[in-house]
């Protein structure tokens, strides 16, 4: 009988599911509407359910009896069945959520036995030092490689970006920074103009002004930008359709424990790799940072596999992936303790102590890496490196606060925005055909985007350009001031300069600024989501420098005309630098970051390793702080969770707390189990299905298996004493009866199934027992039912508990799984509580 | 009968209890001595004991029954209560673990309350915006206090210290820099020279040279360095005896959720500043950086008064004193980020990341309020301000690992020696005299201090200056270098000077630096323990910073003169800066910092954040984990740990793994219960305590609860079946049968006790029963005996439990107290079990 349930669908490395390959678009779909049709149902009254036509056994993989009891101490059996290390041992299902204690266990077990073999030979010693050591030889090995890969996307994404513009005569592979800055030809003061650079109009109509030159530009400039995101998306969808959007909700869901297969696998990252250069280059209003994240993860994940302490855990390969999370924003932002700290806020689940310290090395390993490649040719760390001279007035701190107010806002009203979009796409014909969608964006951002400088440029560009503070040298529009009146003569250092009037170049600047920022606000909600790799920091960040900066000159120009105002007086005076644009500017994009993101401390940490000083922290930490506020009263979900929900992971947030007054005997299946439950929610459940440790025919019980759909069964004393022995795992069960039927001899239907130590005496003329106690988890987790909901909760968060036996005065009344938990808070949150699609 | 038991010793905020003042010493004693033989006697074979002669409850406190029950869901009844606020409920007795599962439900149903009531009125909105800021408010304060008392600390350290050298005429209140500083006599060169500072020889006899100008400086120096000791150590003995040490280990128990009354009261508060400074001008080789977050947590715990939302809880006070241990780091180093990520590392038990949030902005303030005080006049926030110029090679990794190596190996021997002295000094006379001890120790340091300058200065100055870099314009020794042959005119900026000879100043400066290397190596070790304010930081950093200084002038010397060697061969060119010996005073005060505390991702993002430059990250990061690796090997403990155990505090560590297999029922008292345990470990334990929910008479109860010292009994379904139903505090069942038998008609000796709900029929004849459903915990935490002892320890470590039940096959088998765990992990690691002293 159990062969009817042996069937297995294998899915390649980084290959998707095939739910996840149909038109409901993976990226911020519901895989309810592909990918639970064929393998993800949903029984409801089920626990611990598995559906029905992909059961959760392989007999290829699972050849011999497991040892997933949870719990494998005190069994010497299971020691050595460990150490046998049979084939798929200890792995789980795809879309399953792992068992923490279970997995960290196991490795202490393995630590254990590596531990007292040290102890008998030199070899064994040499062995355990290599043990201990291999964690950092990943870090190193992660960091470098990411660092590396980081560097390659950074002058892959900067030369593409160009390309669209022009080429170099020299060398098409040179970018015009490069190519000018190879030229001799080149003066100070026209950095960017050189004869080996030719745009696409001087090329092809030999004229470099004019109509049909500009007309020319254009055309290649969107065909480019076309081009580019048809091969991003085509790629995607065509070798890894886990490749697109940011992977920031995904990987925090695989981090809290959930299973899925090929996310961070190697077609993944080859794919995620190429196309991010495609997708930034088409100039979409996407940005790198976040995919960033995904492929040192996928690095992370990938070099796992030389080590057998991180391939076989997966509670010790996702303390490595935490460390690669924060190896990814290092690399992404030149700032390693700004990185350790993002993976500890608002990705990690399990950190402990020691994968900080481990992160922080890789983090740094891999900023080394990348400044050693050197790809923004300055030998900084960061791509927008910042340097205020003035300082800032206690006064500005209302500004600085009206940013923060701003930031939230936008960060509110973009996460409702785009979460409506994405549920439009998956409802509508949209989600049908997501490279018309992706080509269609792209049109509309290139045809807007081309005519408005600041809106060509890439989002880093700009924003680089926006922090900058004015120096005397500087030639772009946004340092168009005007001379001084009243002074004529005034020495002053090549930086420090004071309060001028605007020019005119800048109030055209001001003008093109607001365009672009309606430009990004509408364009970054219909992009974030698609099916090509696309992260939000960038975009985010765009938007806030924007306002910030506009507001800065705004500030600036107020303070000139209007010095007698009580506002500036006393700190404004006549040639003196009062306020600096640039600081408003980064002030704006942290509280814009901060308002979509709802990070704290990492955000003001990453923007103090950009800046360098703490002088600048405080602005910083008035913005953040007001922006989460705001975005708080606004919305509680910053995106990343609001994407988890719209993806219906089973992810247990951390940082909420439970606010509900239910007791586990609310949640439990079945409800109202029977003695002293007070009457609450009665349904219709089924009752629970349990065996008795003695007495059960191999028959009885194989029939109550494979009659319920429930992944784990409780084993009582007696069905009338209910009294809790152990639980017992389906797949266990399964193969054990199935090996016991091969291999023991006169094992029948009629056999007695015996989990209890020592056996009972035994009927000598009947059938022999099928001793089954190896496979019992004698330690399963109880509650009673009067437990208050919040408590359950906090075990199950802490603990990384799958499920939870309920007990009422000793008695065995019900279970409850972490998908229970979901759909209670799901339902106490007024929302449907079957968006929770796993387990 | 309850009235007998009764009794209860009050004792004065920050006044230690009798056992604490007496001859046994405080700061590093075990309570032992004196402590436990009125109050904390162990019995041994008891749960959660409670000793005879102060019993839990005093009558004035506990006028009514407290809902301690650890749950208060779904009893209205409770809830009610709750609102009463009857005053102590929900307290602690001192020396006790609270139960941090119950403290955290108690906050979460006043939040619950206070949100349902914003729904009614606008006043209640009010009222609740006006909690959720409150928090926010209280990190405020607590920065502002802080940063003033440690600018204050500074200020008067500084004072003080110039003042056993001599005096100021203008006003004696004038430090030496000062007082130079306002002469207008001074030169450039000689900024410590002015008429105004006047030595005390030069005040005596006239003459700031010879012979007898050294003497009386000399004597001057002593006396006054004595009499600082001594007032710092009377005032501690008169009126704080907790103000002694540096106070970490005891904040770190404290946060881990253990009570010490009145170790972060007012008197505490007001003694330590004090006494800081006076032991810190009096010489003595210890630091204020220890101390500091000391003071920080009793700023913060007297504030916590202002709030009732933090000072009736005591989880929610612990997250405000995890904030303060960040306040303290930030103060000392002006490293907010560092003091942060310590709090997270170093000292803090729960820290959620909301946590992290606030104190990061706590220390924030504390770093600018001490900035805006500007106590080092020089508007730098941090002690020892360093800028290097010279990039490091490569191949300078090697001095670097080997400072680790020094930093480990004496990080490792100095927690023993440190150790063994304490426990000398427990153990023989010496304990008995401390204040003999610590005049003894001040007048060997003063005396063999004063000839030698490295020891005559204050260790932060001796720190600072072995930091720095030298400069053209440095007069001092260490900067006495040689002119460069053969280079005659070299033009070159005023901070980057080429490796040049050292000269005849620099090698005295040498010997003189290794005296003192010494001289703080042997002082160290006594000095840490005394009964004074004593911090380890500043001493422990002198030490690496000498060490690395004598090895960076070694290997600058060595490259000057072997610049042909292979190993300097190609970087170390001549009239190039290849080696700047401050860095490696830097990382040798890294790697012996990390020796002693075992500090890892802090301590280098407290240094980063003195240097300020990712470039001098990497250094510092190898030789922190050479350190610790070589520390490690020889010796588990850091020095706070090894100070905890050697205290008996009740202290989990969070970072440890429980590497042994034992099962629950090894550790459960009474061992081998009954049914089924295999038995191990067979001992006489007296049987488990248990009350049955119904048919129980009054007077058993009480003869039962009297007859035994536990703080809490089972109750269960009946004697027979051993069904848990629920757990009851000791101290609620006094309150309520006294409360009962004084208010409710016809409560006698013969009532029964009923636990259970409904209750049973009764007997119409027989006196009323006596209800007590209300006071049982119904959600006690339980395991079966067959679950690993690590996940036992693991459950007690991540939800803060007091004590778990232990259950076999539903029924009740025995009891896990926080000590039995501890007791059972000092008898594994073959330590003596009594050794743990509190519950």
């Amino acid at each position: 009988m159990p062969h009817a349930l042996i069937s297995f669908k294998k899915f390649e490395d980084g290959r998707c599911r095939e739910g996840g390959m149909d038109n409901s678009g993976f990226c911020n779909d519901n895989y309810n509407s592909g990918g639970s049709d064929d393998d993800m149902v949903d029984i409801s009254g089920a626990t611990l359910d598995f559906s029905e036509d992909v059961p959760p056994i392989e007999r290829d993989h699972f050849g011999a009896v497991t040892s997933s009891g949870g719990v494998t101490n005190g069994h010497a059996k299971l020691m050595d069945l460990l150490d046998e290390a049979v084939p798929g041992v200890g792995t789980y299902e795809d879309f399953n959520t792992i068992d923490w204690v279970r997995e960290k266990s196991k490795d202490r077990d393995r630590h254990r036995e590596i531990a007292n073999r040290s102890k008998q030979s030199y070899w064994a010693l040499l062995h355990s030092v290599n043990d201990a050591f291999s964690g950092w030889l990943l870090m190193l090995c992660i960091g470098l490689l990411s660092g590396a890969l980081a560097g390659l996307i950074d002058i892959s994404s900067h030369w593409m970006t160009d390309l669209k513009e022009g080429v170099c005569l020299d060398g098409f592979w040179f970018n015009h920074e490069d190519c000018c800055w190879k030229s001799n030809e080149t003066t100070f003061h026209d950095r960017d103009k050189c004869p080996q650079w030719k745009s696409w109009a001087e090329l092809m109509v030999g004229a470099s002004e004019g109509a049909s030159a500009y007309i020319v530009n254009y055309l290649m400039y969107v065909s480019w930008a076309l081009m580019f995101a048809f091969l991003a998306v085509s790629l995607v969808r065509a070798f890894a359709p886990y490749a697109c959007g940011s992977g920031i909700p995904e990987i925090k869901t695989i981090l809290s424990g959930f299973i899925i297969r090929g996310y961070l696998g190697k077609w993944t990252l080859m794919v995620k790799t190429i196309t991010l250069v495609l997708a930034v280059s088409s100039g979409l209003s996407l940005g790198k940072e976040g995919p960033l994240v995904h492929v040192a993860c996928c690095c992370a994940n990938i070099l796992c596999h030389l080590f057998t302490k991180y391939r076989k855990n997966e509670a010790k390969k996702r303390e490595v992936l935490s460390a690669a999370a924060a190896v990814g924003v290092s690399v992404a932002f030149g700032a390693p303790i700004g990185g350790v700290l993002f993976s500890l806020e608002e990705v990690s689940y399990y950190f402990p102590l020691k994968t900080l310290w481990r992160s922080f090395f890789a983090a740094l390993v891999a900023a080394f890496t990348l400044r050693s490649i050197n790809p923004f040719g300055n030998s900084r760390l960061v791509l927008f490196y910042v340097e205020f001279h003035a300082p800032w007035h206690l006064l500005e701190l209302g500004p600085f606060v009206l940013l923060g107010v701003f930031g939230g806002i936008w960060g509110a009203m973009f996460i409702r925005a785009n979460i409506a979009w994405c549920r439009r796409r998956k409802t509508t014909a949209l989600g049908r055909y997501p490279v018309m969608e992706v080509m269609a964006v792209t049109l509309v951002t290139a045809v807007l985007a081309f005519p408005n400088e600041y809106t060509r440029m890439s989002g880093a560009e700009l924003i680089s350009e926006l922090f900058n503070d004015c120096g005397l040298l500087d030639s772009s529009k946004l340092c168009d001031y005007g001379p001084l009146e009243g002074v004529s003569n005034i020495t002053h250092s090549s930086n420090e300069l004071p309060d001028r009037p605007a020019g005119a170049g800048l109030y055209t600047a001001l003008w093109q600024l607001a365009l672009a920022l309606v430009f990004k606000i509408v364009l970054t909600v219909v992009t974030f989501g698609m099916k090509v790799p696309s992260g939000l920091f960038i975009p985010s960040m765009a938007v806030g420098a924007i306002a910030g900066r506009l507001l800065g000159v705004t500030m600036e120009q107020l303070a000139y005309y209007h010095r007698d105002w009580p506002l500036f007086k006393g700190w404004c005076s006549q040639g003196a630098d009062c306020i600096t644009p640039g600081l408003y500017a980064m002030v704006g994009a942290t509280a814009c970051l901060g308002g979509v993101t709802r990070m704290t401390v990492s955000l003001v940490v990453i923007m103090f390793e950009l800046t360098g000083g703490l002088e600048y922290i405080v602005p910083l930490m008035a913005a953040t702080m007001t922006s989460k506020w705001v975005a708080d009263a606004l919305g509680r979900e910053g995106i990343y969770e609001a994407h988890i929900r719209l993806n219906g992971y089973p992810f247990l947030e951390a940082k909420e707390e439970f606010e509900h007054k239910t007791l586990a005997m609310d949640v439990m299946r079945p409800r109202c189990g029977g003695i002293g439950a007070g009457g609450r929610g009665r349904r219709g459940d089924p009752p629970l299905v349990t065996l008795t440790q003695e007495g059960m025919r191999l028959e009885e019980v194989e029939g109550l298996v494979v009659g319920s759909k429930y992944s784990g069964f409780p084993v009582v004393v007696s069905q009338e004493s209910q009294r809790l022995v152990g639980f017992v795992l389906r797949r266990d069960l399964l193969i054990s009866i199935d090996n016991a039927r091969k291999h023991q001899e006169g094992v029948v239907s009629a056999s007695e199934v015996v989990f209890s130590d020592p056996a009972p005496p035994q009927d000598p003329s009947g059938p022999p027992a099928l001793k089954l106690r190896s496979i019992l988890d004698l330690s399963p987790f109880t509650v009673t039912d009067h437990t208050p909901m919040e408590i359950v909760v906090d075990i199950f968060r802490k603990l990384g508990l799958r499920q939870c036996l309920v007990t009422h005065n000793g008695r065995l009344l019900g279970i409850i799984t972490k998908k229970d938990i979901l759909k209670h808070m799901a339902q106490m949150a007024n929302r449907d509580p079957d968006s929770i699609l796993f387990n």
